[in-house]
C-alpha cells in the first residue's frame, strides 16, 4: 500500500534520532523505473524552507530518482546552513544508493527554526536504505509523522496501473500550492509535463481546499513519482482522475486527524459567479474563529457565516444569502430562516452550504472546528 | 465622564428588559447643543445590521441629536422587519425627546439573526429618557456591555473644551473602518466636517489596527458628537489629537478584556517599504492561530511570525527578515538568532516586532493570544 503499492518503487522508515522520543522519523523512497519522472507542487510561502528551495530546482529536470523525508525538524529559517544540510542529505542518498544528487528530493517537517542534527540523519540514510523494500510503504508513512496521530496512505487501482501515496499534516494546515508532505507514486507510463498537469489540477481542488487553522506552512510538498513499471499509459482524463481521487482521500484523512478538531465541517458555497468567489466566500467562512467556536458547541450560529461572507469581495447581495447547516435553511434572503432547532449537530462532519444567488459556480472548503485541545497542543509545546 | 464629561450631553443607562439576564441594556446619549454637530463610521463588513444603515444615512446630514444604544441584540441579517424596528426606535426616541427622527442614530449590539423584543425597547426609551442626567455618562457605558467584563470610558480634557467617550467589544473584534461601538462626545465648537476628519484620522491608525481575533463585525459604530457647548473651537491639530487619544485609551481597553484572553499582543512592523505593508504583515502575524495559542502558552516560537509575513505580499527578502519577541532578536536575517531562553513572557503585555529591512515605515496592530476560554466562552452560547 502506500507509495509501494504501485510498481517500481521501494520504501523505508526507520528511527534516526531526529525526534528525541525515539519514533520513526526518516522515510526514503525510491524509483527503480524503468523511467524516474515527476512533478512537484510546493507552498507558496514566501518563507520557504531549504528543502523547499532545494526540491523545487530538482523538480525542474522533471526526474526524481529518490525522496528522502524527515520529521523531528523542519529545517525551515534555518539560514545558509540549513540549505548546506539539505545538500548534504540528498549527497548522501546519493552516495548510498548510488544516483545523482540532482534527482533526490528532500523534505522536512517539525519546528521551524532549528538546524537538523546532521550527525544522526546522515548515518540514518544507510539504515534505511538497507531496509528498502516494496512492503517498505506503511513505514515511510508512519516515519514521516509529527503530531499527525494516525498515518494516511491512499491507493486507486487503475487497469494494469495503480497510483498510491502517503501524506502527513495535522497543524499548520492550509493552502499554498500545496498542503504538508505528500508523496504520491504510480506505475504509470507517462512523461513528467503529463504528472504536473494530473497534479496541479488535482491539488487544486484537493489540498489547497483543506483549510484546517488558516496557517500556511513553509515546508508544504506534494510530489508525484512515475516509474512506468506497469508499461501502460493510461488516458489522461482517467489518470488525473486516479490522483484527483487520491489527493482527495488524504486530503480528507489530513482533515480528520487535525489538531484537536473534533467537527469536520465541509464548507459548500452554491450559486456563486466564479469559482474564484465560491473559493473565497468559503475560504473566509472556514478561517472564522467564532463560527468555528460555535461549531465545537454545536451551535448553529449562522449570523457568524454571513459575518465573514460579509468580508469578501464576492458578488452578492445581503438580502439574498441563503446558509444551511446540515440541510436546514436557517438563512433565508439574509435573515432568519428554517427553525434553528431543527438543526442535528451531534456527528462529526457538519455541513455548512452558503448560497450566493450570484451565479452558477461553486467550490468546497473543508475545515475543522476550534477547540481547547487546539489551544492546548499549540501552546503547551514547540511545534 | 465618559459622554457627559463633555458639556451640552446627558446620558442614561437602564434595563429594559431585552437581556434575559435583566442587566442594563439600554442607553441614550442626548446632544443638548448649541450645536449638534457629528460624524460617524462604520463596518466595511457588507453584511450591516440594521441600525448601521439607518445610522448612516442619518450622519449623512452631519447632525445627530441623540443616540440610542441597545446591547442584548445586533438586529443583524434581520430582513425588512430589523429595518423597521429600527427606524421605528428612532421615531420613538424623537417622539419622547421632541426631536426628528431623521437626527437620531441607532446602534445595536448582541447576537446576529434575531429580532430585538420591541415591546420592550420602545417602553424603555421612555424610561430611560426620564433618567437622562449630566452624569449619566457611566451607566450609558454599562448598558451597551455584552460579553465584556468591564465598562470602558475615556477622557482628554483641552483648554476649556472636552472629549469624552465609551466604548463596548469584547469579541467579534477586527478592523472594519472601526470597531464595536464607540460613542464620543466634546463640547469643542466644530462643524461635522472637522468632525469627519478628526474621526476618520483617529480610527485608521487606532481601532482599525485593533485586531483581536480577525473577525469583522456587522455592527461596529463609531459616532463622534459636538456640542459647541464650551464655545471653544480648537486648532485642528490639537483636537485631532485628543481624539486619537481618546480612540487609543478606548481600543487599549477593548484588547485587555478581550474574551478569553491572557495574554495583549502589540505586534510592531518596522522597516517597511509602505505603511500599507506593515499592516498587511502586523495583521497577518495577529491573526496566526498557531502563534497566538504559542504566546498564550509563553513560548517565543518565532518560526510561526515567518510563516505569517511569508504569506503577504509586503515587500522583503526572507533571508533579511529579523524578529524580535520582548525585545529579544530572536530571529536574524530569516534565521536563527539570540538565544529564546533570553525572553521573558510572564507578562500580560508581549511585543513582537517584525523588522522587514525593506523600508522606514512601521505600525503597530494590537491583538490577544487564543486561548481555551476564548474557545468555550464562543462555543458554549450562542453570541
Amino acid at each position: 500500500m502506500s507509495v509501494t503499492a504501485a510498481k517500481g518503487f521501494q520504501a523505508a522508515g526507520i528511527a534516526a534520532g531526529i525526534k528525541d522520543s525515539g519514533n520513526p522519523d526518516l522515510a526514503l523512497v525510491v524509483n527503480n523505473g524503468p523511467r524516474q519522472a515527476a512533478a512537484g507542487v510546493f507552498t507558496s510561502n514566501r518563507v520557504k524552507a531549504a528543502p523547499v528551495l532545494w526540491s523545487e530546482q530538482v523538480l525542474k529536470g522533471g526526474t526524481v530518482s529518490a525522496v528522502v523525508l524527515n520529521s523531528g525538524g523542519a529545517n525551515a529559517c534555518t539560514g545558509p546552513k540549513g540549505f548546506q544540510d539539505t545538500h548534504a542529505t540528498a549527497e548522501q542518498v546519493a552516495e548510498v544508493l548510488g544516483l545523482n544528487a540532482g534527482e533526490v528530493a528532500v523534505a522536512s517537517t517539525g519546528l521551524i527554526g532549528v538546524l537538523l542534527p546532521m550527525d544522526k540523519l546522515l548515518p540514518g540514510i544507510g539504515t534505511a536504505a538497507a531496509q528498502l523494500s516494496e512492503h517498505g510503504g506503511e513505514k515511510a508513512a508512519i516515519a514521516i509523522k509529527t503530531t499527525d496521530t494516525v498515518h494516511k496512505t491512499a491507493v486507486y487501482e487503475g487497469d494494469g496501473w495503480t497510483v498510491g501515496g502517503m501524506a502527513k499534516g495535522a497543524g499548520m494546515l492550509a493552502p499554498g500550492l500545496a498542503t504538508m508532505l505528500v508523496v504520491l507514486t504510480t506505475d504509470a507510463d507517462l512523461d513528467a509535463d503529463v504528472l504536473d498537469r494530473a497534479l496541479r489540477n488535482a491539488t487544486e481542488v484537493t489540498f489547497d481546499r483543506v483549510d484546517s487553522d488558516g496557517c500556511m506552512s513553509t515546508n508544504d510538498t506534494v510530489l508525484l513519482l512515475a516509474s512506468g513499471a506497469s508499461r501502460v499509459a493510461p488516458e489522461y482524463p482517467e489518470f488525473a482522475q486516479a490522483v484527483r481521487t487520491v489527493c482527495d482521500d488524504l486530503g480528507q484523512q489530513l482533515i480528520r486527524d487535525a489538531e484537536g478538531a473534533s467537527k469536520d465541517i465541509k464548507v459548500e458555497v452554491v450559486n456563486a459567479a466564479s469559482e474564484a468567489d465560491a473559493v473565497e466566500v468559503g475560504r473566509s467562512i472556514a478561517r472564522n474563529n467564532l463560527l468555528k467556536c460555535a461549531i465545537h458547541g454545536e451551535d448553529p450560529n449562522w449570523g457568524r457565516v454571513l459575518s465573514a461572507i460579509g468580508t469578501t469581495s464576492a458578488a452578492f447581495e445581503p438580502d439574498q444569502l441563503n446558509v444551511a447547516i446540515n440541510g436546514v435553511w436557517v438563512c433565508k434572503n439574509g435573515s432568519v430562516g428554517e427553525d434553528r432547532d431543527q438543526v442535528d449537530m451531534r456527528y462529526r462532519e457538519v455541513r455548512i452550504t452558503a448560497d450566493l444567488a450570484a451565479g452558477t459556480e461553486s467550490a468546497v472548503i473543508w475545515t475543522n472546528d476550534l477547540t481547547a485541545d487546539y489551544v492546548h497542543e499549540n501552546s503547551a509545546y514547540s511545534s
